[in-house]
């Protein structure tokens, strides 16, 4: 016993020397496609500084938690966040198959894209009808490969590209620097983490237990003597505000020191990782500046994601803002600039 | 950035020639604390067969997830869940504090030992009152603290150790042997995540988004500025039985291909483990036989725990089902045997 764990502690040792000599000599531009302007120098800042083992603002690697939002922080949410169009196409899919699901108003405010319609009222009804029907009452397994089919096969038309593609380049260098500096990344959104985890792993790089996101009641039977999940609608826990926050404390149980984030759903974690953090912490706002590469919003987004409060509260905490359209050379990997 | 992630590629080759060095030479003996009886044959031909890289039964890394629940399996449950023991001396610390109190009846209960009026009804009403005196109304960082103080001082009497030394020394070297074959280890308890939390990483070495257990609804707030999360009573998860399962699917969002557990309470996580599953998959039951240097009981569990169905399950699920008092040389590492 005390010899293996002797060998595995040389192994470890011999690993952990391989990445210092990494580090040391990582001279090469880690983040390309990000204008040389002040959030750059600060996310650089950052890393370096809680990286480097004998520097005041050193943190264990063990504490190095990262968290992003995703729409609108990863990958846009324009003109409508992802999910919303996968909610749509397949409401489209099930009337085909079934076509007496076109009685239903709500059914049919989706295939006339009448978003109006849909998203009316404080609660927004009729999209939460729409979700019911296309995310519960199947198995996990039924709506795992349902997402997968939708995500190889739909297309995001402002890219022309798949929606997995469609993600913002700044953000995946940023991750890959995080991960090279030994930071845990996790995706924080108020997306549905069954959807989420359909491709976090192939997109981010990041496995299903550090995808957190709103969900519902799971039923779990042996069906024929097989265990299975069945998606319910009921209980749904919005993972947005505060609920962000409480999510982060009550699966990971521990407080990151990184947060990024694009609207005021995010301020909560902003705040939990920024606030009064013994380690030195990072707090970053991709401001939705740029309308010829992206989208231009933040008072008035296209679907959800406001940014006031957030966007006042930056200067106060020390916040990084990102102008995208002046911070970001390039936006998407699938385009020149 | 390429030229860093060739080196990472070299390092990470690098580490794993190391460990591949490490499982080949390893004739030593892992488990030293189990008999040479068939439990022990099973548990390290499972683990060789999916760790051998051109093994028929191969099964990723990524993949090789190991659950275990805690009270019982990892450690005793007797005389009673050792969250049970906390319980008890923090009513005793807020009775001396606060003696208006003991004028509660439960709580009069509580500090006469009382067990049978505390844990009364089908809802153990006097219980949970207890609990929720003791779990919450109290920041997140409060609690921590107090159940790190009770745990540094606290003893328990039938080994007259602390309680973190009282693990079960064979369950320990599974944890081990696991890990060095690249396993990821996940606690799954009945207990409370908040009160685990603050033993896991000290006492398994796991961290705390690897522990999942039962929990209630948390209220997260800027308290005069600063980040707090307050525990509230409400909306209680039991993390047992389908549960167990439930929360596994939602928390780590993977199948466990082994799983660890002593009680009815552990059926449905042994299921969703072994039942039906793609990989090579191992379920164990750990029986608690030894009346002599543990606790004898299954049918009639001192508090919590009963074991009938599972037992009967085992034979027909090819669960392996350790006698305590045969399968174990030695129960815990602080005694000879």
């Amino acid at each position: 016993m005390n010899e293996g764990k002797e060998r595995l502690r040389m192994a470890l040792r011999l690993f952990l020397c391989s990445l210092t000599l990494i580090s040391v000599t990582q001279a090469e531009d880690l983040l390309p496609s990000w204008a040389d302007t002040t959030p750059k120098q600060a996310i650089l800042d950052f890393v370096a500084r809680v990286s480097v083992s004998n520097g005041k603002d050193f943190v264990p690697e063990h504490d190095r938690l990262a968290v992003f939002d995703n729409d609108g922080t990863l990958w846009p949410e324009c003109p409508m966040p992802f999910q919303i169009a996968f909610v749509v196409d397949e409401v489209k899919r099930l009337a085909t198959e079934q076509p007496e699901l076109a009685k239903d108003p709500m059914v049919k405010a989706a295939l006339e894209g009448d978003f109006k319609a849909l998203f009316a009222g404080e609660k927004h009804d009729g999209f939460m009808k729409m979700m019911a029907l296309t995310h519960s009452g199947m198995s996990s397994d039924e709506f795992a490969k349902r997402v997968k089919l939708w995500f190889s096969k739909a297309e995001y038309s402002p890219l022309g590209t798949s929606y997995g593609k469609a993600t913002y380049q700044p953000m995946q260098e940023v991750i890959n620097l995080l991960r090279a500096n030994g930071f845990q990344v996790a995706i924080v959104s108020g997306g549905g983490v069954d959807f989420m985890r359909q491709f976090s792993e192939d997109v981010y790089g990041v496995s299903p237990e550090w995808v957190l996101g709103s969900s519902a009641d799971v039923v779990f039977e042996l069906r024929d003597d097989v265990p299975t999940f069945v998606k319910q609608a009921s209980n749904l826990y919005v993972n947005d505000k505060v609920g962000k926050s409480v999510r982060i404390y009550q699966q990971i149980g521990r407080r990151p020191i990184a947060c990024f984030g694009n609207s005021d759903g995010d301020q909560s974690m902003l705040e939990y990782t920024t606030i009064d953090n013994p380690y030195k912490s990072l707090g970053v706002i991709v401001h939705h500046t740029d309308g010829v590469r992206e989208c231009e919003y933040d008072k008035k987004p296209p679907f959800s994601g406001k940014l006031i409060t957030a966007l006042e509260e930056a200067p106060k905490r020390g916040w990084v803002v990102v102008d995208m359209k002046n911070d970001w050379n390039k936006v998407f990997s699938s385009r020149q600039n």
